[in-house]
């Protein structure tokens, strides 16, 4: 888009008093998140249909605050740099609330603010929590005669959301995280007689998606990851030890991927147990995480020494290894929850949707927001071998068609990457206090 | 190097029987010392004065063992491959000789060795103990009227090798971990509400050369990381309480970069240090890291949620963000200590040296193996500021020409990057086993 067609959007939202629209973001951030709301945006002020584009300060938060910015004044080129800045630019949030009559202030405050500024979409980059927010603050709406269109679009590292193939923002971690499973575990193979094992932690508290997707980087026997545990797989230590030992046979060492939220038979987290092999060394594992304890358990239990790679946020942020095809399709998201709106669409969340066929093609479709607020999608059993080491090729099928592509970034005269920040014009606030 | 001039190469060596030459690699492994290797084992066969191009598998315990493969025989194309594939692909070792007196039986075996397949030419390519070794090596052959020229190349992403301007390794270390720092200190930015503080902790136990560099990424106030701490500077607590508290005044957020190494005034580890502020959390933090020890005291103290990133082996592996200076100045170096070796040139590293003026240009010197293996360079005051939790612009402008350009790597169908392996033609063992 070029200045002069954002200039005509501004244009005709004065002449006409268009409603406007909010786009927030919210939870843990990822490489595309700005990816869907440059294709809300872009889609928004294109449209002619809305009036300021607004942004909500670190999502629900900033609504609830009050604290909100004119996205229609910021420049085109910066909108345009959404696309190759990681985390959320326009602020995220943890803040949940709960039900409509327990955070019932809370919902009449978030009304309140949509009317004194006179916005008739919101526009919600989240997961499941976001989606159930969006549903109630839609149902409140509706209650109230308040002309209001609700749109979700999906977005969660995790992959967990219910309803939609993939979730934008993981195709990007699964694309790093594999891609850094095949680098460290080159590191390994080329220093086994010291350094003979590398754990390489993942996030995925409750679903294994991520530790699934390094997975792929396993082209060989050779090459690592050797061993993928997921939380969907009860984990064992007996079970793990042998494991361990079996793969350091074959090849001398060992490069393991543990999902941070790996849990024992009874579904309990391991980084709570303190049963099994090490009783003295377990009791203190919240200073780490799960791989500290396996190297624990390797270091005591199999004389090797082991290393940790704990990537942390540098995994959900890795803008400049993310997926292509992860920044064209979340922006797509965003792009077709705009467009769906426009069309008097309401109260759903955009979802992705594989076409059937060899040739990976990937379309949108939509979901009840209240659905996918109540939904869950775990690794299905069948993305995990039998022994719940390692995944199967049906994982590798699903995985490899979303980390193709390497989306572009922009790298400045210092050698490193540039990323946008909005000049964050504030929007005059037309209510008390509040937060 | 085309197939051709490989042939050309090889049949020159079988008609003039040429001296042999052993490439080896040493110690944590990088980006660029394939690179090196590349340059080492490309010069070599082109100059149509050395033999066989030898590989010793894992290093001085290649050696030793007599495990030695024929890089000759390898395809051209897998040897320019090198230049995009991380680790050490001749595979390296933590096997340290000691004086030739101690290890006496260990530096004839190598001699043994050498004189075994006619090897003329040792290079090798590691940091402090490489280097000395070599040294030892060579300074043995000279005794015995063994004819041997032994080159060093620099090598370690820690970059506290003496006599040279910068170590290959460390400017790709120092890209890979500035970019983290940028990508995740975005991360932080968005979602400080409830991830208020980050703490990235990098590589080097005794030399803040890497956790430096991410300061490069800190172009203004708002950019992480807002805190870095270097092993050079003395660690308080107290002092690193009031600085978190600062940060987060200013900016309501705080993003950290700690070295694994930091010590506290008495020049003891502070992972070791179980006093100051939390007795009772202190004493079980060998199952994390420095990152999860400050994680703790920040917890505690300054009562904000803080998260901890630990790249771990992916720092030095990290192929996919590799300087492209870097590759290039390694594998001049290896290109180089050829050069030196077949113009006469014995017993010498060859060194990085940064020409005079306001344009970065790079040639490279030679060192006494011996000065380099005695050597150690630390981090210099004047690149740390004054109250030692951040760099100075000397620092800047030392690190900044080194981080230029993007490494190309080969992506294959899978999404994935591509990285060679050696067929490993194993040469013929004339020895008893030793190993």
């Amino acid at each position: 888009m070029d200045m002069k067609l954002r200039e005509v959007c501004k244009g005709a939202n004065v002449m006409s008093s268009s409603p406007n629209a909010i786009v927030a973001q919210s939870g843990g951030p990822t490489a595309v998140i700005n990816s869907s709301a440059c294709g809300v945006i872009q889609e928004a002020l294109k449209s002619g249909k809305i009036g300021t584009v607004i942004g909500a300060t670190n999502g629900i938060l900033g609504v609830l605050g009050e604290d909100l910015f004119d996205i229609s004044a910021e420049k085109p080129e910066a909108i345009e740099a959404l696309k190759r800045t990681p985390a959320a630019a326009i602020g995220s949030c943890r803040y949940k609330l709960k039900s409509l009559e327990e955070s019932k202030a809370d919902f009449e405050r978030i009304l309140d603010v949509f009317k004194a500024h006179d916005i008739r979409y919101f526009f919600y980059a989240g997961g499941n929590d976001s989606m159930d927010t969006a549903d109630k603050v839609n149902k409140l709406a509706a209650d109230a005669g308040y002309e209001l269109v609700c749109m979700g679009i999906p977005k969660t590292v995790d992959n967990d959301l219910a309803f939609t193939d993939h979730c934008p923002g993981y195709p990007s971690v699964a694309k790093y995280v594999a891609m850094c499973a095949a680098e460290a575990g080159r590191d390994t193979e080329a220093l086994y007689t010291a350094d003979t094992c590398t754990i390489l932690e993942v996030m995925g508290r409750n679903a294994g998606w991520i530790a699934a997707a390094t997975g792929l980087a396993h082209r060989c026997e050779e090459d690592a990851p050797h061993l993928v545990y997921m939380p969907e797989a009860a984990f064992s230590f007996a079970k793990f030890v042998d494991e361990v030992r079996e793969v350091l046979k074959r090849l001398g060492r060992v490069f393991i991927v543990a999902g941070e939220g790996l849990k024992n038979s009874k579904g309990q987290y391991i980084t709570a147990d303190t049963g099994a092999f090490a009783k003295d060394s377990f009791g203190h594992v919240q200073l780490g995480g799960v791989a500290d304890m396996l190297k624990v358990v390797i270091e005591k239990e199999v004389k090797i020494k082991a290393r940790c790679n704990r990537l942390g946020t540098n995994q959900r942020s890795a803008m400049h290894f993310a997926s292509l095809t992860d920044v064209n399709e979340a922006y797509m998201c965003g792009q077709m929850a705009v467009r769906n709106a426009l069309e008097g669409v309401n109260g759903k969340m955009v979802t992705l949707v594989r076409e059937k066929g060899a040739k990976y093609k990937c379309t949108t479709g939509l979901a009840e927001l209240r659905d996918v607020a109540n939904g869950e999608k775990k690794l299905p059993v069948e993305f995990i071998n039998e022994r719940g080491n390692h995944i199967t090729d049906a994982m590798r099928d699903y995985v490899r068609p979303l980390v193709q592509g390497e989306a572009p970034i922009t790298i400045g005269e210092d050698g490193l990457p540039v990323f946008m920040r909005f000049e964050r014009k504030p929007l005059e606030k037309k209510l008390p206090n509040y937060l």
